[in-house]
């Protein structure tokens, strides 16, 4: 069943290097051929999926290139691939723009069942382990009291909470007692910010960041500071120690791994800093790790919780990217705030879906989340390098585009001129949909800026679709 | 299956009306012996069962009695059973007492598997149609796109906002657009408090009030009325009337059906008077129907909805009394608040869990709900008169009873000495769990006062502690 293995993950990751190697120490030549896919699986024995993997891997890192009808080449050019984005630079004072009816648009292409949707974080339904789910449901419907009718305790089922904390353990020190559970990671962060925050306090956040915290914290009344972050690194330290130091505020909310919409991952280092940072002015951090387990590297990243003896970090996460958006199953481990967070949750919904919960306890506990995250981490990064692949050879000259190393989604930037709402309404009569950038911030930024969602099932239709989009954006950018 | 089925149902109904019709004409005389039990089962044809609820039912209305080892007998005393409680006066201003560890104790017996909880206002898992329930979770995970591992649009499953919608038609007009599914009934009121009100409005409430609508509007920052309650009918038009005059009141929250925790049921004038009086006010009325299917009468209440042509009616409901507390399956009608209402629910959730809507859904299409809800309402029925007999027969001398016509639960006023927290404690250390009046108000009030649940299975043990609760009452009111 489990084609892609560990140790499959790793083989093309050892050839890549192994031919990495020889480029760096000139035993292949630039501009040299390289050998043929049906030659690399022979010499290595290795299937030509994993021989793919490993040309796509030295492709996305600009050292070797494809040409039509030819084969493989070392590369020339030592940047060909697209530019990365810099840091961003939100204008201070708070716009507050309205862009509810942009949502609207976005979201009313959900129910238009022909379009290419590149406008969602979210993975498609062929990545999920639809069938284990569903004996996972027949199983809960006998080991749980009453079958799941009963009322779950407000915290949340205590097999599930144990499983959290049992997989954060690699990058934490938690607890069942730690985690309280939600419905969905939305709902973890909004219970976060209710328990801390009351309207008119300020919040930090990442910019671009996603709409929903934008959309969210607007709707509790809380005043948004955007801030410099970058496309791989995430918030910049020294931002949020400036702001920290001017402003008087309440809480941050960052993404700290394989951001949405950058793919931005904080490194360690910057972790750590942040952590510190907060810890000096006792301001809360709502750290929404959703994407953390679809990690492209050898391992998991880390956590800010992890790094925080305080108990100031809610670590907030779901099972919604991974297993089953539709259980609506999260959680937050709140640290000093569990108290407030779990009352919160009692008083906003009592308790949370009691089936759903059981049977991602039991999904966790039996060893076939990690089998599952595998091969979907597999299957992600592979589009994920075909569409860079894509945007690299039809987007228009010029255009940057993001690096996550785990998540779902791309953050393109094209030149200036290319206006991405008009690209937006374009895309639409082609029945092609992705967010523009505009829904990321509340400042005037980003206009030429989208978010593209590469957990699509890469096929003939999708590749043509991306091709197209890119059509456009040049046409625009040539009117 | 169905040996409750409506025929039957009325068919006591009828025998009693009988009895009671022959009492009030004098063909049987005050004192006068009745069939026994057997008799009358002779005498009309029926089951065992069907005569005790006749005879239930007319000892209910203080017309017979029964004597230990003599049978039944026509009441010489007019009004044997305990009093109704008088309407009541919450003294005005705002208090805001503290009562969190108070909760905190009631709450803390859920997980005492050996206490007899008439603490909580929730069905036993015996009254559930569990069986049939899983049957519809295979069923649902068959013809759920995805087995309900997708995101379902916010707004919730269409074919459940169908089914609700319909089911409502003998008492509103509602079509499939007007419903927006929640995760429970207490979700929906957050949904509907949190897209009408901010915090400082005033909100009005009965009193006594179900204390998780006074916790939740607490934490969002709103200000209390509470208004005069009358234990059969419910607020009193009058009070909320000069209420509207004089104060700036935002919304009315309104159990209007069995509420609780008095039981009471507006009657439809008062529907129409209190709907008349929000409409010339501008004021939202969001309206918690979540007990209206559980009614004893001959058919369904009618709700303020439907007499409500200005969409200010919010009207909420849910399946957590009826079918499945742990689906968390409910809905609100938000009328002219629709759009915001929708947006606070994907702000703060997103959607709901997918595939318990569906189970519901297709629950209600089949006519396995009705079928259901006839043996619930008799089991309650048949508890409730159970309850009201050994109030009657051990609880001190003088203590009042409402007189639910529906729903879970009974509220029982003792002599002003006997304080209800004291029996709390006393209570919870011979495993007996109750719900103190103090519970229920933010004012100095109902220390004398308690809601005891009746969903239970009717045993001998719970009969036993039932006895027993009145035995300890009498025992400090004799101190």
């Amino acid at each position: 069943m489990d084609t892609f293995s560990e140790k499959t993950e790793h083989l093309y990751l050892q050839i890549a290097g192994n031919i990495e190697q020889k480029i760096k120490t000139k035993v292949i030549g630039i501009g040299d051929k390289l050998p043929s896919l049906r030659r690399l699986c022979e010499m290595y024995n290795i299937s030509q999926s994993t021989a793919m993997q490993a040309y796509y891997h030295l492709e996305s890192k600009s050292l070797i290139e494809a040409r039509p009808q030819s084969g493989y080449f070392v590369s020339r050019v030592i940047k060909r691939f697209p530019a990365i984005p810099a840091t961003s630079q939100p204008v201070s004072g708070l716009e507050n723009l309205e862009m509810n009816s942009l949502l609207d648009s976005v979201f009313s292409h959900i129910e238009q069942k022909d379009m290419v949707m590149f406008s969602h974080g979210v993975p498609a339904e062929e990545m999920l382990p639809v069938a284990r789910l569903n004996k996972g449901l027949i199983q809960a419907m006998r080991d749980l009291q009453g079958s799941g009718t009963a009322y779950e305790i407000t915290q949340g089922n205590v097999k599930l909470r144990r499983q959290i904390a049992k997989n954060a353990f690699r990058h934490g020190h938690l607890t069942e007692e730690d985690i309280v559970t939600t419905t969905g990671c939305i709902n973890a962060l909004s219970c976060s910010l209710m328990a801390i925050t009351k309207p008119g306090d300020t919040i930090i956040v990442e910019s671009p960041v996603y709409f929903g915290i934008l959309q969210l914290a607007q709707s509790l009344g809380l005043r948004i500071l955007e801030l410099p972050t970058h496309p791989e690194t995430g918030i910049q330290p020294d931002a949020l120690k400036k702001a920290l130091e001017t402003e008087k505020v309440k809480a941050c909310i960052l993404i700290s791994n394989f951001s949405n919409p950058l793919g931005s991952c904080m490194p360690d280092e910057h972790k750590k800093e942040v952590v510190r940072l907060i810890q000096q002015h006792h301001v809360a951090l709502i750290e929404d790790d959703l994407y953390g387990d679809v990690y492209f590297g050898r391992s998991r990243p880390s956590t800010c919780k992890s790094f925080d003896e305080s108990g100031l970090v809610l670590w907030c996460g779901s099972v919604s990217k991974t297993l089953a958006p539709g259980y609506r199953v999260g959680w937050v481990a709140p640290g000093i705030f569990k108290e407030q967070v779990n009352r919160i949750k009692l008083l906003h919904t009592i308790s949370s879906t009691s089936i759903t919960q059981e049977v991602i306890a039991n999904f966790l506990e039996t060893g076939r989340y990690e089998n599952h995250m595998r091969k979907m981490r597999h299957t992600l990064y592979t589009n994920y390098l075909q569409y860079l692949r894509v945007i690299q050879e039809h987007f228009p000259e010029g255009t940057k585009v993001s690096r996550p190393q785990g998540g779902f989604v791309l953050w393109v930037e094209f030149d200036r001129k290319i206006d991405t709402i008009h690209l937006f309404k374009k895309a639409a009569a082609e029945k092609i949909s992705f967010s523009p950038g505009r829904m990321f911030t509340l400042r005037r930024q980003f206009d030429h800026c989208l978010r593209l969602n590469y957990g699509l099932v890469w096929t003939e239709e999708v590749q043509r679709a991306l091709i197209r989009l890119g059509e456009m954006a040049k046409e625009i950018g040539e009117f």
